[in-house]
């Protein structure tokens, strides 16, 4: 059981009398049901953790001085916006270790791209009419990136002023423009993982982007979702939850003029958090600077109340934005999903895809509300 | 980075030149892609984990003599099949911390069972006409069990004889027989969760079970994906898997004279094993006794490899029978899903629900199949 566990369970224990049956919750979206089981935060624990150790930053690939260790850059973000200063402030490279094939540098021909190549049709359809090939493969092309933060060996994007933040979203921006218009990806999405539990590998801020010619499963079955809902509701799934959140207030965490940041109902995780824009709008990568620096105060202050709440957990963050086969859609709206790890996906989970969740998004809304973190 | 991560990549080192490139398997049963992309293995890795530290065993509420500290027993095995020995060496009891709630002991009638309850239709039907609601609720019933597999504080089954290894096994069967037969549970699964990052919270070794009135949705999914292969192909989707693998003999691990076990062809993680019967069975629960020593003879051999091949690692396994939508089905197959908890889950997984497996089954059957664990 480790530090953070510790203050999460000793904080909701006077939520346990209240809690003393379970309550399903259905996402609409997803087509599951989440259990919430506040009760179950006061399970014994055996384990005792340790934090995780850092090893020497002497040897950090990502820090200023050591760019040769790392592949060439592919874009850089100085601070001075005339690009005079030779310095940077954020810097994209292609993963040295790359979950996805690059079309360029690859066993492809040179100067031929992603789209020139008739991708398969879906699995599914293509066994329609054919036997059932139980052991069929293909390869995966795309890009495969990490936005380096900050030159400074630091942790946390919290640790960024205010102008260093929005530089780094519109490198999140800028990426995700470039897979998905220039190289016409199916699929791209930007993803944050802090600290080991989170899947992180290497401490110094950073994110990552994956860009596939191959729309994973879940994201078609959620646009599909998404289509259902405009067909019955004439209405984008995340316009009317977005609305329907406002008025509510209880899941509430924090507003801007433009995006609106809530615990959703159906949380699978403690203390998620999705940050969604009022208005409809399917394009992460096409906000214009006035949005993105809006949004990334927003989730600058966001994860600074999940520090509070959960000090020391890890976190990830992901971006959601349409994939190509949703371009435009009216039923396809982007966000931000956030959210610690402070629970493990246990044996139920892994065989059921059915998540307990042990603290309720009124709760954790609650708590992320009233943690401070200035003006 | 723990000591059995580091193992694990230090040993495939060797695997790393021939492993230039990604690779993408189908999983024809979830209808999803998996990323082989063993490369990945030889990441830089910043953290130093400590292994688990365990409290001590004075205060385990599973050891003999503390029976108090539980709730009462609904089942226990003696070692002497007469009963005529008061001591137990199988235990099994509700859960002090229930995910689920009881039929007798919740807020309904005693004396109603969860079959007397009309069950809302699935929350995707009952919106087919009416307007959709976003924030849908329901309760949850049905059991959650803990099996206690020792009176004394050992914390890995192999440590049990095989004797005391089919005890706990028979109580698995009946206890799923118990949910799915007696009290017409829509689902029952039966799970393990050993050490923390698997989701253990108490080390003594013990196993899990959990029944519901409602069909989770991916396992919903599973069910119509073999009824779509059986419907094609005249035949169940696993005895095909379990023949072909025979066959190919390259994933095969380990058999027996009526089981088979396999590192699947798309297996979403490092190592995971299937075990599954030769014959057509969609029923774990109605096993015969010889049967039931067969299959616990087998994987506790198949733990101890795991044990061997990935020390000190966290692991789960998971029985998947047939859910009561697919009672006698020629098309469901039971099996059960073993696997060490080497990666972890993070953004790009969470966000997608595309894995990626940096150790190729074929790499891991062959790892499996040459650790020495006697006769």
């Amino acid at each position: 059981m480790n530090h953070t566990q510790a203050l999460t369970r000793k904080q909701l224990a006077g939520d346990r009398d209240k809690a003393t049956s379970s309550e399903m919750r259905y996402d609409w979206l997803a087509d599951r049901w989440v259990i919430m089981a506040p009760h179950r935060t006061a399970r014994p624990d055996d384990f005792i953790r340790h934090p995780d150790s850092i090893q020497d930053p002497a040897t950090c690939p990502f820090c200023r001085g050591r760019e040769t260790e790392t592949p060439t850059a592919v874009a850089t973000y100085p601070r001075d916006p005339s690009g005079k200063s030779a310095s940077w402030r954020v810097r994209v490279v292609p993963n040295k270790f790359p979950a996805v094939k690059s079309p360029v540098n690859g066993l492809l021909v040179d100067g031929l791209g992603v789209s020139d190549f008739a991708v398969e049709e879906s699995a599914d359809e293509s066994t329609q009419t054919e036997r059932i090939d139980l052991f069929l493969k293909r390869e995966l092309f795309g890009g495969h990136e990490v936005i380096i933060e900050s030159p400074k060996h630091i942790q946390s994007i919290t640790d960024l002023d205010q102008g260093c933040t929005e530089l780094v979203f519109r490198a999140y921006r800028d990426r995700l423009r470039y897979w998905l218009e220039e190289q016409q990806s199916d699929y791209a999405v930007l993803f944050k993982n802090v600290g080991f539990d989170a899947g992180a590998s290497l401490a110094h801020t950073h994110s990552q982007l994956i860009a596939t010619d191959l729309l994973p499963t879940s994201i078609k079955r959620a646009v599909e979702r998404m289509q259902l809902f405009f067909g019955k509701e004439s209405c984008c799934l995340y316009c009317r939850m977005a609305q329907d959140e406002v008025e509510q207030e209880i899941r509430i965490v924090e507003q801007t003029s433009h995006f609106v940041a809530f615990c959703p109902f159906a949380s699978r995780t403690p203390y998620l958090v999705s940050i969604v824009p009022k208005k409809h709008d399917a394009h992460f990568e096409r906000m214009t600077d006035s949005a993105v620096q809006e949004v990334s105060w927003l989730t600058h202050r966001l994860i600074r109340r999940i520090e509070k709440c959960c000090p020391d957990s890890a976190y990830n963050f992901i971006i959601q934005t349409a994939p190509k086969c949703a371009e435009d859609a009216p039923y396809y709206h982007w966000r931000i999903e956030l959210f610690p790890r402070l629970t493990k996906v246990a044996g139920f989970e892994w065989g059921s895809d059915c998540f307990i969740n042990p603290i309720s998004p009124e709760d954790a809304a609650r708590c992320l509300r009233r943690a401070g973190v200035g003006r």
